[in-house]
């Protein structure tokens, strides 16, 4: 199933699956979830009932013109991986790492499929990164890298949008990677039973304003999605709704000569294959 | 004014405002919030309401036996400060920053004043630091230093232990910083009015087992709270309830010689003069 994150008509957060190319099933329309975090919360029991209210298809909406919210709206953590490719990590003057590098994206910094991607007027240091994201299903700790993909839920697509001067003017990043509406992710939660396990194998792509300046493939990750939530999960209990945005590979605009930054007018896009296409336009802060 | 969080009777998160040495007026058994969230949030008009109950003074209840929650229950953010005492960096081979170093810490991985701080299983580097905690009342983006304590409801206190080997085998200090029920928060929000400006001039201490292992004072932060609070509002809007953890000064375990771990059936306390006292005792995960 495709998951989609939207205001509905009474500008209120509703959930719905995508049916076809062009339509929604709205579940909060049929006493369902109004988000994944619910869903998500419910496990196995909701999913069911998500698939009986599909069949029964009641409230079924247009995607054109549809307001996107980002697929999870308010996870406990959004656990965002550093240097997770190669030649990103050599682009970026770091050795490839030997354990996950991890720090946190807030809520605070995303906007969803369509919304604008704002540069703030502190920096001009704006530049993309296009991710994979994995959304946990089960909670665990201490869960070995053999039962990993049990926890994940699906998967989806993020901008890492990075305000290069802020993050590396200090040795921990978090500040230039959490400008508020820096980020994007979305526009759909890919359940994993629609994809690869792990969702290895899939062409990455980030384009912007239609020229391709990444392009990877997710099996070129150093740490893969198993191993990620193996680690992390050393540390704190996975929760249904957490994020794990698994890193970006190569071709980011700072490391480009001359460097690459993203401005006001352009539009950015990261598409990951069978996952889907996340689009934003860049603004000014206003 | 000095909140307490704590669970009720009814095993419900309650709030209080402590009366004395030894008593608190319960809040919300008089119409009132049910935690620091939910007041902070009301801003000034909320602030009025909890006076006008201490005054009435409904339902009061002994300090013996209650059941502390950390002060705030769910934050956006938790932005915990690295290397802000110059003797701190320096023991920790890193440079004195030049600008405030941040990384996350996420609720999980608190608990509150008397609770077990929790050793895990994979680590024996558990180390404490005593911190001081400011906490944004009044939103703002792009505050400038001299208005940001206006932004800062109060303080309290923080033990941001740290398991040392995760923490430090990555550049990104995330995981060992965030271990489930390593650090701790409490037991008091002091309001600012009760405190010098940015809580300045303050004695900060950690004793392990009643021998003092930091001894500091909060004048001598590299990034003073009203810096702190500038700076990071320059990245992204602070809300109410959200926290600045400080920093901690010099005499970490891991700093010593030979190296001094926090270990079951150890008693950890973190005080700072006028602001309280954060004891927790230490115990092997489960």
């Amino acid at each position: 199933m495709r998951f989609i994150a939207f205001l509905n008509d009474q500008d209120q957060p509703a959930l719905g699956v995508r049916v076809g190319a062009d339509a929604l099933i709205d579940l909060g329309a049929d006493g369902g979830p109004a988000s994944l975090d619910e869903l998500l919360r419910q496990g196995e029991a909701g999913m069911q009932a998500v698939r009986a209210a599909v069949e029964r298809g009641i409230v079924r909406r247009p995607l054109a013109g549809l307001r996107y919210l980002p697929p999870v709206l308010n996870p406990g953590k959004a656990l965002a991986i550093g240097l997770n490719y190669v030649d990103h990590a050599a682009e970026s003057s770091f050795d490839p790492p030997k354990h996950p590098v991890v720090f946190q994206r807030y809520r605070s910094s995303w906007v969803a499929h369509g919304q604008p991607l704002v540069r703030p007027h502190v920096s001009t240091q704006f530049d993309y990164e296009a991710e994979l994201v994995a959304v946990i299903g089960k909670a665990g700790r201490y869960i070995p890298r053999e039962q990993a993909l049990a926890h994940v839920a699906g998967y989806s697509l993020f901008n890492d949008g990075s305000i290069r001067d802020y993050q590396l003017r200090t040795n921990q990043w978090l500040l230039g990677k959490n400008f508020d509406d820096s980020g994007a992710f979305g526009p759909e939660l890919v359940t994993a039973d629609e994809l690869p396990p792990g969702a290895k194998g899939l062409r990455l792509q980030c384009r912007l304003n239609g020229q391709t300046v990444q392009e990877a493939n997710t099996r070129d990750m150093i740490f893969d999605v198993a191993t990620l939530v193996s680690v992390c999960s050393q540390a704190m209990a996975l929760e249904p709704g957490d994020l794990l945005i698994t890193g970006t590979p190569s071709g980011v605009g700072m490391a480009r000569k001359p460097q690459l930054w993203m401005q006001p007018g352009d539009v950015c896009e990261v598409e990951i294959e069978r996952v889907g296409l996340l689009r934003n336009p860049i603004v000014d802060e206003g």
